[in-house]
């Protein structure tokens, strides 16, 4: 076959041997599979539920004509043994790195050679442009067999190319058929599983029986649909890395009992990870900005909530606090948004802040000079103010401090020291959890192939319990979809799931909060086992 | 007896089974023992090699005439059984937290019960200020399990006072004598011993017959003397931590391809953890602090060489890279040190930049605007520039982008993204070798005690071999003291150990760094483990 190699000097290099100790038991280590998957021969998918989609059917239908309210799959033992044909598949990572994605890779190695021994599996190098690039190389045993376990994407790399333009659609339709591909995964959040429901309707459309099959990964969280995709992969290791520092600063805050830990989390919109994070470590207080939206909290209420936090254990002898802020609580607060989007329209007429209305230039006055400076230049290739280069945690730690220097009343100390975690979760090693589950829904993957089913998601449904219990399952990508409006069109993508403020982890978090704001309840996770009681090494997300 | 009890909410949480089950585990582990400290009534010190000083003996003498010069002590077997005598011994934490202060405790705790059941011990609490002020609580089992093989110092807190004055001197030895201590171990960094050393000397003086023992800890890793005392506590669970995240934000930008990640990682002036975390996963560029003064480095060579590396890799089709920055590094860049004592001396005169020197004007100009700002702005409460405010990953990007602005010949794209590594690394659990570590020390200081030794530092030899080859011995605190002006006044203080750019250690990193600066030859570490393969579960630091 031809290929195209990426440069790839690090590959070569573990074979020469250099990797740390823990990488090399990884590499050795052998998740867990579920029972249903001891014989592939043995099992099939059996059809469930119809589907609908969570927007307006009837327009998400004219989209999706082919591949709209199919069921959904359950893998179910039974029947005739039934002996595979060989097939030739496609993977590509894309987007964001997220822990476990390799695995994904090797469970699906795995299983299309369990299936039978002459699949061949091709990996697309740097995310969708190398199949639009044709950038690709065979993935063998050999190849792939330093990446069990491990974390990160650079076995095939990634990138954040969309695949939805005509001709890129196009593009891969061909490139598929010069490959002979039965089969392509897609690796992504929720824009690389709509591109690859896209892209499997098209290829329906032009009459290719490649099977178009997404798994949902992101560290973010927000790619969910009860109860058969309760979160996806790569959250949990985040979670777990992120949590391990929280609880390191917690634990050295609680010694020098001196300074205020304002400690920004990543992921996006959603506030799915600050709320983990606060189950798994007892924070001060956590922002949750799905709550900011419903409770419609000015930026004034907020740190004036965080400054009476701060004042009352000052007062009561405990200068210090920890508190957990999600990235993209910024764009919940009703009058910061306001802001921006006011900016946003101004900047695009080369007006300055001199133009804001009342309301909003009030806000912006009430702003740090340091974060008003960041909103007039920093801008995106767009011109648009770049919402993720805000340094939320200091423009928040800011305007409290003043707070605090107004009320004779605060009796304590008020040192703040700020934190950002993000790229520190997203491609370290995978929890033994993300590790099984990434395997599983590779088989799930190779499963779906085999079946003949495109435009599907692999999912591993019961992931509270061993993993020898889980169930593999499959959702029409379609059924996640509603309408959204992107560069002023309307179109159907997956939607993003915000925290469930009626679910239980937030109720739990709610009752709790109080607590652990006056008291000093913090917990100390530790840095991600791998061996030792399943307490602490099998654990699953505390908000599954 | 009496006591004033800190406020101690969280201890009677942890009887109540508020724990993690990592911490409940550990709570749970015995740390191995040294061979040596099987029977301790068949061991006694022997007397080692005599001592001096680093620094002008004869002056440091006339400050230490009773505990100057005295010899190494090496516990050694034999001799005749004995029995101890019960003893009331107080501790105290002192300074920065670092893993393994409470393992120090608990090993103190257990040595003195073995040594005769009827000990007491005795936890001052809030650092010095705790003996100065008599807030103090005797510590039981009960109390301290739950701080076995945990991290932070907050089973007593911490602080910086420091006890040199003579009125509290004085106070010390009151509330020694009040509470008929018969040891007093201090444990704490290079001040706090020589804080140690000083009590000691003035109790000799006073007639007071207090063993006052040191032991070193500081997770910068500049408390050394070789060949006893190889490292301190608390360096190699930081170095960990730090790796682990450096491992992790390696393979994420290897991934995504798009980055350069510089790290700042703290250890005040010394660069021995960048040093260390350098060895453990093979970044592009690490600075040291001390082969800048000894090539007396630029600012701008030092930026240049960063903006050579960036180019180099960048028209290789490697947009990414990852610096590693010690803190400490820009008090080391003569002409940035040069710049900050002007600026002191002219704010002290209420002038401003526009009366610095033409050679600071040039630096000063150089600097990023946000920078020049902390520099004329941040003061601590001496009116001095704040060194450890600078944000010195920030400075060194933002010349590194403008230099690569005004190269024709830059192919790449230089998108810079910032990390300090810090107080995640000070409290997170002690990784296996920093709980038997200090477990021996704390056992070490027990027998000192016993045998009546005062002004020494507890010591371990041989922590490369296994714990149960370990030897336990003792370092006169005088002999690592040399002379230092401290406001004004020349001292006698323990010398901090700067990176040795001969040693073993350096000269290997030296002689391997060209090859990861060109190649990717990044390593992951991975989280903690603290079961599983000795190879990780047991290492030690590898700049030991």
């Amino acid at each position: 076959m031809g290929k195209i190699e990426l440069e790839m000097s690090t590959h070569s290099r573990y074979h020469g041997g250099s990797m740390t100790p823990l990488q090399k038991k990884r590499a050795a280590f052998a998740p867990p599979v579920p029972d249903i998957l001891e014989n592939l021969c043995e099992v099939s998918f059996s059809r469930g539920e119809d589907t609908s989609a969570i927007g307006d059917w009837k327009e998400i239908k004219t989209h999706f004509p082919n591949t709209f309210a199919r069921p959904v799959l359950h893998l179910v033992r039974g029947g005739e043994k039934h002996t595979s044909q060989k097939v030739r598949v496609g993977v590509v990572l894309s987007g964001g790195q997220a822990a476990g994605g390799h695995n994904v890779i090797t469970g699906l190695f795995d299983g299309l050679r369990r299936l039978h021994p002459d699949s061949l599996l091709i990996g697309f190098l740097g995310g969708h442009s190398g199949i639009i690039n044709e950038r690709y190389r065979e993935l063998t045993e050999h190849y792939l067999s330093p990446y069990r376990n491990q974390g990160g994407f650079d076995m095939l790399g990634s990138d954040r190319t969309k695949m939805e333009a005509p001709q890129h659609l196009q593009k891969a339709l061909d490139v598929i058929q010069k490959l002979q591909l039965d089969g392509l995964v897609i690796i992504g959040g929720d824009d690389s599983n709509t591109n690859a429901a896209v892209l499997a309707e098209y290829c329906i459309r032009k009459g290719c029986a490649v099977r178009v099959v997404g798994i949902p990964k992101t560290i973010d969280g927000d790619l969910k649909s009860y109860p058969l995709l309760a979160c996806p992969f790569g959250f949990h290791s985040a979670c777990q890395t992120y949590s391990e520092m929280i609880g390191n600063i917690s634990r050295d805050m609680l010694s020098a009992r001196k300074y205020t830990h304002f400690v920004k989390l990543m992921g996006r919109s959603a506030s799915h990870v600050t709320l983990e994070c606060a189950l798994q470590t007892h924070p001060n207080l956590a922002l949750i900005g799905e709550e900011i939206i419903e409770k419609r909290q000015t930026l004034n209420e907020i740190t004036s909530q965080i400054a009476d936090l701060i004042e009352r254990r000052g007062n009561e002898g405990k200068s210090y606090s920890i508190i957990l802020i999600p990235e993209g609580v910024i764009e919940f607060i009703p009058e910061i948004k306001g802001l921006i989007d006011e900016l946003n329209m101004l900047l695009a007429q080369e007006k300055d802040e001199k133009s804001l209305s009342m309301t909003s230039k009030r806000v912006f006055d009430l702003l740090p000079q340091k974060i008003q400076t960041q909103l007039l230049l920093d801008r995106d290739p767009h011109g648009n103010v770049q919402v993720s280069h805000i340094q939320t945690e200091e423009l928040i730690s800011t305007i409290v401090k003043e707070k605090l220097n107004n009320r004779p009343s605060f009796k304590g100390t008020f040192n703040a020291i700020h934190h950002f975690f993000g790229y520190e979760g997203r491609s370290g090693f995978p929890t033994n959890f993300d590790s099984a589950y990434c395997y599983a829904l590779g088989h799930g993957a190779a499963l779906l192939i085999d079946g003949g089913y495109s435009g599907y998601m692999s999912c591993v449904q019961h992931l509270k319990k061993n993993p020898r219990e889980w169930a593999i399952c499959a959702l029409p990508i379609t059924s996640l979809m509603h309408l959204e409006t992107r560069k002023g069109k309307v179109k159907p993508v997956i939607c993003k799931t915000l925290v469930n403020l009626d679910g239980y982890p937030f109720k739990y978090f709610k009752d709790e909060r109080v607590k652990w704001a006056y008291g000093d309840h913090y917990l100390y996770p530790g840095p991600i086992q791998f061996e030792g009681d399943p307490s602490y090494s099998e654990c699953v997300p505390k908000s599954l």
